[in-house]
């Protein structure tokens, strides 16, 4: 057996998510499919974590046991040659046995893209959420830091998730702000991130940024006093996961 | 009757170029039907210019005779609201009984975009024209110099054009290489591009900066004197109408 590990671009529009389900479209299904067609057998992959539906990627990460040996080079043009074309295969390599995607997945990154334009931009219309008026940077940078570092964020995650430890460390919120192109980008760096965390916190931070919160519900927010001052999660359409990072990295 | 003109931003993707077909969707006829759910009367449009099959726009502009004032700040607002997603009014302006939107307009400015990604940048596929690869910006360069200035651009049209003057002045032809984005911009200012003028030119600097033609090519091809010097025409999907620029502007 042949553990090899496969880096992703997707753009999630016409997908439910990344993880295979029954009734629905997922981009695991797309890649299995196509795994299919290359090795002539059924694959499975190990993704390094879901995303929603209607999230994208730029460096999703996956793994999976190849039935024979392909040149990892050529891996990727092969894949991509069936697969369509809102799913990209943009690495191969080969890796040990006991590699995981998902366990052994070390930080991750996310951004969250904020279209400030007036009127909505149309080639951005897919990949962002459109929010023209007034937001404070100052205010929203603020907030940051009381998300940055280790913490229980079990208040900012979707209800309903069965995972028992929520601790987390962020390592660092990033602020980009591309005035010219009225662009606004959240970038999350972290340990990893619980079921809309990325969405939820950054919901927060933009009501920070109308000043319909303070940092003090922020705090509270964050240790479970106002739960009222947690998001809303923000439309899928904006989020990106950039990168998965592994040791070897 | 109020002239009133509106300046368009649109995906066009979907769409089987600007202007009126009978049979085909085109972002003319999407406009015009969303000026009659506002006006509750048919309203013609007259457009700057026709974009093909997949090209995009950032400004397009158009006029049009308002059969009655709507508060012209709301107008993009009401017409937004109509409009499906991928066709956006950025702005809207009453403007003197005889403006004619393609008559009066001064220049034009395009963008090409090159994905130079050695796989498909997904969120770019439907806006860019993926070309991997070595290409040598310097020759490329040399030989927009060719191409500036007033020229007869005839043999750098799609076949099948009924204009007779063919002489057009392109102000600069921009070249942007954003490498960490693994994007080239071409950009282009003129008086005015005959059809497929821009792609064609494209094309031919394209293969100018693979080393398949050099200078003395490209100024035959210009002059007519090899004419298999010029284009192919890039993909449509890689070319936006940026802007159409007015005395007024």
């Amino acid at each position: 057996m042949l553990n090899t590990l496969i880096r992703i671009s997707y753009d999630g529009t016409n997908y439910s998510g990344f993880q295979f389900q029954a009734n629905a479209r997922t981009v695991q299904e797309t890649l299995e499919l196509a795994l299919k067609v290359i090795y002539k057998k059924p694959v499975r992959i190990i993704g390094a974590g879901r995303t929603d539906a209607g999230v994208h990627a730029r460096g999703q990460v996956a793994n999976f046991q190849a039935p024979f040996r392909i040149d990892i080079d050529k891996l990727p043009y092969a894949l991509n040659a069936v697969l369509p074309s809102d799913v990209v295969i943009v690495e191969a390599m080969e890796v040990a046995e006991s590699f995981h995607s998902r366990y052994d997945a070390r930080r991750k990154i996310y951004t969250y893209t904020i279209d400030r334009a007036v009127f909505p931009q149309v080639k951005k219309r897919l990949y962002s959420f459109h929010l023209p008026g007034e937001l404070d940077l100052v205010l929203i940078d603020q907030a940051i830091k009381v998300f940055e570092g280790s913490h229980d964020f079990k208040y900012f995650q979707a209800a309903g998730s069965r995972i028992t430890d929520t601790v987390r460390t962020i390592y660092c919120i990033g602020l980009e702000d591309l005035f010219q192109k009225q662009l606004l980008h959240f970038y999350f760096e972290g340990s990893g991130f619980l079921y809309r965390m990325v969405r939820l916190i950054s919901g927060t931070l933009i009501r920070v940024g109308k000043g319909q919160l303070n940092l003090n519900d922020v705090q509270d927010a964050l240790a479970g006093n106002n739960v009222s001052a947690v998001g809303p999660a923000v439309p899928a359409c904006g989020l990106c996961l950039e990168q998965v990072i592994y040791d070897f990295d």
